[in-house]
């Protein structure tokens, strides 16, 4: 019986677990510091790997990691978490060291493949995952097939410009879906507003986080919910051209910027519906919450580690 | 030696072609005015099927049509071609008459398929094409997979909207990339700009046909040229998102807008530059015309009713 290991790279921690043949519950547990901005992850990473590492045989690592980084050749391009990681060959390195093939994609692709392997996704053949968090991300199942692409850098959902008026993106570009819908967009929105004059019970709050101006929105504060309203106006215009590019069966929305529910998803479905290309996109498709919470870059990563040695 | 049927429904011909089993050469071809709005379309098509069956064994008819359509069920929802056909069964009928599997898409990604598998993309595993015309069509090749997606309605790419706040499309939606980029559009901006008082030698023409706008480009007319630096400027930001979503190897552009070159295509590469996401999506990036012309269809229903029935 052979065991798989899988791994993910977060900003804070490294996390690595074992698993059995089929299981997804772990036999082994490995939490880390990452201390990301400090030399020696990649030793750190090696040393958590190496004290889960079990007796029996070992088939495959899967590891899940912040991009952009290139799944064939398994190298982390640049990654502003991990400033010390610059086309670094990170999953050759851990394969010569611990002699087993070593499967590395990124975190959003990662959770997608968790979904819809082991969580609300279940028996999807066309599949959207969206997390809405600091960045979004977004992961792709197609015809039963997750979209990495030539360059493994497919499925970069948040990157996709809907307005070219529209304010300046994480990544330096502008317009992008997570320019208007990230935890920071919406935080920079309610920031602008307040200094353009706007009342808000946020005012006194010199950089109010998505939970305190969902708090602000829920006690009726009319900049804090129009904030989620213009976020899920541009959500809906997003969702519209993911439906017409991709013609999913499921939408899984994960990230903390999901929690907040309906004041984002109510204005979000209205815009949905409005901005859709043919209502047909609509029948029968399934929207819904991610099911694993803070395990689907773990889980993503077994499943990917299994589906490649399989 | 069974033999293939493939046919391609346009506006204006009903073409039909039989194939013997790996040869893209026909060995017998009609075509039949299709008088797609005049009552009896379906009529038509059965008869010029039937006009060259073979003596040998058919495997399968696959055919190319006007969309939005079913794949899946090879119903032909509403296209505005042909008013007849409404949520029109036109593969189940012509199976049960002829006795043969017969499958059905769209013509976009039926002209992807042909390029995929006879034209500029062989080899390729991610592919992206798109048709500029009086529509813009799409179809995608991901992981050498065509793109269907749930509904059978994926790679409608000429439906993403890239500017909350642009121009009607022929869809009834707005600010979709066939807004901006096809012909009918780009015809538009210009009778718009004359209307507002700018001066140009297409003032004389009522209706420019793009052609007529290339021409008047060509000799230097300043309008006409601002008119396709605008459309190429916003198919750089569409391609930009698709380089973001599915992270091709190649890029396949047909349709008779196109052909118009340079004035096109200078100002969507330098739109292209500016909004790639990341420069890597333009490492070994092919940036190729379509190959196979008006035979695009025919031969992609070719592929999608050896693929269906392989």
């Amino acid at each position: 019986m052979s065991h798989t290991i899988a791994v993910d790279i977060g900003g804070t921690h490294i996390r690595v677990a074992v698993y059995e043949s089929d299981s997804i519950t772990p036999i082994a547990h490995q939490r880390t510091r990452s201390l990301a901005t400090e030399p020696g992850v990649y030793d750190r990473l090696e040393q958590a790997i190496a004290a889960v590492w079990p007796k029996e045989k070992v088939r495959a690592i899967g590891i899940a990691s912040p991009g952009p980084l290139d799944p064939h050749t398994g190298t982390v391009l640049a990654t502003p978490n991990i400033p010390e990681w610059k086309n670094f060959p990170v999953a050759p390195k851990l394969s010569q060291h611990f002699g087993v093939p070593v499967h590395l994609d990124n975190d959003a692709n990662m959770a997608a493949l968790a979904e819809w392997q082991y969580g609300a996704g279940k028996g999807h053949e066309h599949l959207v995952y969206l997390t809405i968090s600091t960045g979004i991300g977004g992961g792709v199942i197609s015809h039963g097939c997750l979209l990495q692409g030539f360059h493994g850098m497919g499925a970069e959902l948040g990157h996709m410009m809907i307005d070219p008026d529209g304010p300046p993106c994480g990544c330096g570009k502008w317009g992008h879906v997570e320019s208007f819908c990230s935890g920071p967009s919406i935080a920079r929105y309610v920031k602008e507003q307040i200094e353009a004059g706007q009342t808000s019970t946020l005012q006194t709050q010199p950089d109010p986080s998505p939970a305190q101006i969902a708090e602000a929105a829920r006690a009726g504060d009319a900049l804090a919910i129009s904030a989620f309203e213009r976020a899920g106006h541009y959500l809906g215009i997003a969702v519209a051209n993911y439906l017409a590019i991709f013609d999913p069966s499921i939408l899984i929305f994960g990230g903390g910027v999901s929690q907040v529910g309906e004041l984002l998803f109510n204005p979000f479905e209205e815009s949905l519906r409005k901005h859709t290309f043919h209502p047909h996109y609509l029948d029968d498709l399934v929207i819904t919450k991610a099911a694993l919470g803070d395990d689907a870059g773990l889980l993503g990563a077994l499943a990917l580690a299994r589906m490649k040695s399989a």
